[in-house]
């Protein structure tokens, strides 16, 4: 258990992994602001969106015990990592929970299938203000450097002023050392596709590797993430855990008569 | 490949694996409505959400070739199954996805975590109309045949009519005998709580494992589905992808200035 603390309390995780270089920047940049708890997964967990583990038993290991920052390794996916953080480790609900920076784009639809927004979303629903950050470059070695502004001014911002109920940011930052500021955006709309490069095992069976490319179904668009990082921007976007189509219940009301 | 035909093509998922009870009585309940494909995992999967697999290769086994119906056992998530059967097992876009029934509710903020649900966002991304179906029941050998009419009834119509873009249905069965008709809702706010039982293994160390129950923030609402459900009847939360939450962007746009 976190000890009481009269600082603002700052809740870290990711997808990358503990020893992941994005998640090091990520509380570097975060140093001074609060008591900094990471609990992040013990290793690679792209992809693992919202995922939780209802069938196998959970373990949190404690690795790091400074001043202002404690940092605990999760054998569970983003999601477990916070509902463990919340549940088992702090004593009050965070100030903030931070997710990242993650290798490599979370715009559009990715939000679907990121662990990094995963985490996030998870905070939003505990109405704990919860920004993800993702750098568009998938190098495990990528250089954070010119990441570290905005997401100090960004997260500073967020403590200082909380977030709408029932609302997270998605926050992605170009690759790019000349970042030309920030755009509120919406999610793009897409999809990806050619996703599979299927291969032949030693033994002659088929075996397939996900790959593939976002398709952007609206590339003239200029109100979306992709076009706000294709223009040098850092995007944010405003998301919500509330999935209904409210204008579309009206339309639907005919199945009931089914 | 799944050869080409004039009927219309169904893709049948789940997240309790291709041998659980509830995907069998999905099949059963769909059988004569077209050509069935079911690409489902090989074990459960429950709540993966919208997991995918980046760094393992996947395989696909075909376990059953009948007419009008044949079934793949895959080692991914069910978004993977869904992918896959997209991008190397079918030769047109199929018809209709339908996902389920799932062993339990997959009301309110559910959708989050749910393996069922994830599929069936992954098939809205794509434009094919998709239904995710959940009994709420956790037993295995829980009793589908009241649910049988409803899911017929709902897939056809989808069949007939489509889907609007952008949107896929959240479909929700009572576990009881009695249903009295359905009601279209939107997604209840709530979160689960007190999630960790903590235990200690054989060497003294503590391990934790995911419980719980719902939190309903509006249990005096009458237009959620855990109101429906509550009340006997089936809920149809029409859901999408698009988690941007349009309504804020113009208040959080004094990010642009930090």
């Amino acid at each position: 258990m976190i000890e009481n603390t009269s600082k603002p309390v700052i809740l870290v995780t990711n997808d990358d992994g503990v020893t992941a270089k994005g998640i090091k920047s990520l509380v570097e940049a975060l140093r001074g602001l609060g008591e900094i708890v990471v609990v992040a997964p013990d290793g690679p967990r792209s992809g693992q969106s919202g995922a939780i583990t209802p069938n196998l038993p959970l373990r949190l290991k404690k690795v790091t015990a400074k001043e202002e920052l404690t940092v605990y390794a999760c054998n569970g996916t983003p999601v477990d990592c916070v509902k463990l953080a919340l549940n088992q480790l702090l004593d009050r609900k965070p100030d903030l929970i931070v997710s990242g920076i993650n290798h490599g784009s979370n715009s559009a639809i990715s939000i679907l299938y990121s662990g990094t927004m995963g985490a996030v979303l998870e905070g939003c629903v505990v109405n704990v203000p919860s920004v993800g950050f993702s750098l568009c470059s998938f190098d495990q070695d990528a250089d954070f450097a010119s990441s570290a502004h905005y997401v100090r001014t960004i997260a500073s911002d967020v403590l200082e002023n909380g977030l709408s109920e029932g609302v997270c940011l998605n926050v992605n930052i170009p690759a790019t050392e000349e970042i030309r500021g920030i755009k509120v955006c919406r999610q793009t709309n897409g999809y990806w596709a050619e996703e599979y490069e299927k291969r032949i095992d030693p033994i002659g069976k088929e075996y397939f590797w996900l790959t593939g490319y976002f398709h952007n179904l609206e590339p003239e668009a200029t109100d979306t993430d992709e076009w706000a990082l294709r223009e040098g921007y850092v995007s944010i976007v405003p998301c919500k855990v509330d999935m209904t189509a409210h204008h579309l219940i009206s339309q639907y009301a005919y199945l009931e008569t089914l």
